[in-house]
């Protein structure tokens, strides 16, 4: 392969959010061609310039590598017929994510073991915005596991897909503001969980809820963290800026608390701090944001297609 | 005073979110009369049929009863002035919230306090709905004190004013999601632990965060309470449905979780509960939701002229 | 039927915005009793305290008067049921709109047509802010026939019923803005024409476009009117105000133009107008709001009902 | 100079909406570097990595073009230092769009008349829209004269600057929607009338109505056209797209309408229409979409600037 050359890439499953966006950083990528694009009541339409066609039709052999923003539970069938014909494969679905035969995408972590890849599952985009703000405190023991750590995230109606649901229509959303799979019911903490300890070694109790904002892209996540020590705040931030030294995706908003407008229609992360005042032992309140559809899907994919092809990694993506 | 015959009221500060709110509602009420209302920059304006008069123009000897909705800090002088003139007040600004001066105004807990009062302290919006989540569980000492409770807040911008600041202009609220005063240095933080003391006996730590909503109205309290037992759902709600028995204005949402579009434009607090799983120790996630304007403002400060005058406590208020 | 007693009335219908805005008002109407609500697909739900029951259960001999809030097409057959029961029937669909069955329940104008009737079909919400804005001048020959009269109109999702389309979702309505049926094709402007050429005489062309604005209530109609001969601000201001004295339903705001949050949540048309200058020929721009779910909806079917009934005309509505 | 070096530019103006968005553009743009940026209380502050300096010490003799986002009045002046310092100026207030001084950018009908000019004032937001809207037919004859254009344009609170208004904040906009400057009264009206009869000839009346939506960016006109003659759907949109041939920011949407979605955060215009049924004289309806901080604001301005400098057009820009 020239490296010159752009590399084509086909996208499975084109018409939800998450393929749109992937489409359209697709589109502008210096690096990447799209080969082909897929879906199913929506085929034949045109999106991004590329006509879509059943994921049945793909033709997987014109891609050198090739994305599934298929739903979960459809997408791993499809993704085998991917690696069967010898293409490389990120899937955006939950299928692969705890699974051993991918690499766990989040680029941060896993870059060593993404180059080269053949199968990468991307991260769900919750757990990217956690562990990213997580995994620094957690790999230094300053996490004390013998209290619960607590996360609050809300996230924007793209999050939760382009379906037909009544609870999604704008009459509901607007002006609402709900839980949702309270009490540690939704699917993504097991992921996160398992990729908190994989990384870290912490395996101490978490509780998960989120949220659904009146926003259409965007997560915010609160994350109260009980210590092992007192951090103030320059430590907290100085110990968040070393480990992102260098990092082109990661934001520390140092003496002030990351909102979604620092992040949207961005590959960023943002991550603030802030310890907490009039309580007897020592926490810290860390705030971190991601777009849902760029860091935590769409934009994070093409940073991971980058780094597995050896092209820049922030080629064709805004940070 | 004919009890038939509707009471005379006035409203200081009558140009804000809250004292519109106020208007809007005491305009309806079948047994108030406006007597005056007053804004500053605003005065001479017309509202809900009421032209408003300067505050130090005020004719306090025409009411009653008189709402102040004036800034904290200035609210404490007028209302001193309104009991110098004999008259009853209450009082929306936090001036009076931790006085021993005033009766604090959490209707469905101080109502034989507030029958007759000469004046009440209105509590403020986020401690309203905190305060009625978590006093039936302290009173029944099932709050484990050595572990936090943590609550996060969201409150729309109705709730942080009408004044002119670039933050909450609609360019920079709309699609956004911020949190603030983190780290526990919100100013209804000691109102919120003084209330819990006085009224439980609980002591514990708390860790509160306020965020910002992009909607007009409402506040949805997410509280993360750790147990001294196991509570399963139905005795959750139970014990919910038990404490606030026949209260007009409380709702418990049995097997769903509240939203905002449950509560706005009613004088309603709802409150829904989920049992955490998956983690060690037992803990009970608490959702409370109420309108910011209604039963954390402009709402609650009518049922309390209700009750202190002898009025149908929910006359004039849809809860 | 004594006056005095709550008049049990029904509601067919009772799952969508409207029906449920009707249940609401109904809920609250010191005057009525609710004595059944329907559904189909949400049939067994509880709504304002109510147990909706299919459509083909309703007890249809419980009720004085029985509205219709089913779709289009559907409405027809259970409102020849009502009738064929002996019940007085107001039919919020378009079903009988254009037919001499019905009294076309623009409660302004068909006043005295209304006390007593026995079906009456409740206006479309385009054509009732529409014909409250032109019939004045309509009927005075100030619109020049030789022109056309041009409407932009904008409304809230909730017009739109709460149907499952994708085009509602929040994901697509947020942040965006539309015309749809353009060139004349939307369904109300049959019955706006027929109803301003009954009313006024006037046949002149109309070009009615509709639009859909991120919001959930609310319709604005910018009306631009060729007239006969010039009307300054204060001339059409004062034949409005004439022409609606002792209207309780409807505002003439003088010296500004109304905007959505005048109108929503409340009973009421408000009208401004804008004489426009730097044209050769007189033109006055009208602009006229109403909230779609009220005035435009359930809450001008609860005026009728009054007026039908021989109850006072807003009671049980915020005008 | 060497036309693969980036061309240093300075922005005057830098911190309110349109001024953020052109830091934003021209931060990644591969064919300019920015020399500077200007804020005067936000003087201080780092926008896009460039720390902001007051206007008065703004190091013109650094770049080799500058843009003036100064408000309309205040930015004549600066541009004028900016000519006797030799430099060239785009100026995106209002204050040389009815000046012989300047070029005026609407870029698709200016083109040539830009290559190498000294001086460009950038189109206001509304009447870009308008004229590429109007231009192709007025060109034609086809607009009937003797009956007038009716223009009703929508706009998102960007639109309105970053200034502290009471009616801009998010408590205010949100849920609603309002006209504003009726009666052919906005300051935007000249330019839009003088443009189109120096580029078509057409000299007839013009109906201007602005509103301000609930959306943070875009807006949409609704233009209502009489004819001189039929149009079909075919016929009008063949039209459009032979008068845009080959224009890279131009998009007619055949055979639907135009919504802001499908031009936010693009430099494009989107074009659709409908003709006109059920009336006596010929009609057509056109809507013209744009994002009022791209192709109404800052991104004509660097497409303006591209053509200037013989750079790609489109080089910098999503269309």
């Amino acid at each position: 392969m020239n490296i010159n050359a752009p590399v084509p890439v086909g996208v499975l499953g084109a018409s939800g959010y998450v393929g749109q966006e992937l489409l359209r950083l697709l589109a502008r990528h210096p690096g990447a061609s799209i080969a082909f694009a897929t879906a199913e009541s929506a085929a034949g339409e045109i999106v991004e310039g590329q006509r879509l066609v059943k994921s049945d039709d793909a033709p997987l052999e014109r891609a050198e590598l090739v994305f599934s923003c298929l739903p979960h539970g459809v997408s791993r069938g499809y993704v085998h017929h991917v690696r069967a014909a010898g293409r490389r494969a990120v899937d955006l679905s939950a299928d692969f994510r705890l699974s051993l035969e991918a690499v766990y995408g989040l680029t941060e972590v896993a870059r060593p073991r993404l180059v080269g890849a053949e199968l990468v599952a991307n991260p769900g985009c919750y757990p990217t915005a956690a562990l990213l703000a997580l995994i620094p405190l957690a790999q230094r023991g300053l996490i004390d596991p013998s209290r619960e750590v607590v996360i609050d995230a809300a996230s924007g109606v793209t999050g939760a897909g382009r379906s037909f649901k009544r609870e999604l229509l704008f009459g509901e959303v607007a002006e609402d503001y709900r839980a949702y799979s309270a009490g540690n019911t939704h699917r993504h903490l097991p992921e996160l969980r398992a990729t908190l300890a994989r990384e870290s070694g912490f395996t101490g109790d978490l509780v998960f809820t989120p949220h659904l904002l009146p926003v259409k892209r965007g997560i915010l996540e609160t994350i109260h963290v009980p210590l092992t020590r007192v951090l103030d705040q320059a430590t907290a931030e100085g110990l968040y800026q070393a480990a992102y030294d260098g990092e082109p995706c990661v934001q520390i908003t140092r003496g002030s608390l990351p909102s979604l407008k620092d992040v949207v229609y961005r590959n960023r992360v943002a991550i603030g701090v802030a310890p907490v005042t009039n309580v007897q032992r020592p926490r810290l309140t860390v705030i971190a944001a991601i777009d849902n559809l760029v860091k935590g899907a769409a934009g994070q994919a093409v940073q991971n297609m980058n780094v597995m092809l050896g092209i820049p990694e922030t080629l064709g993506l805004a940070c």
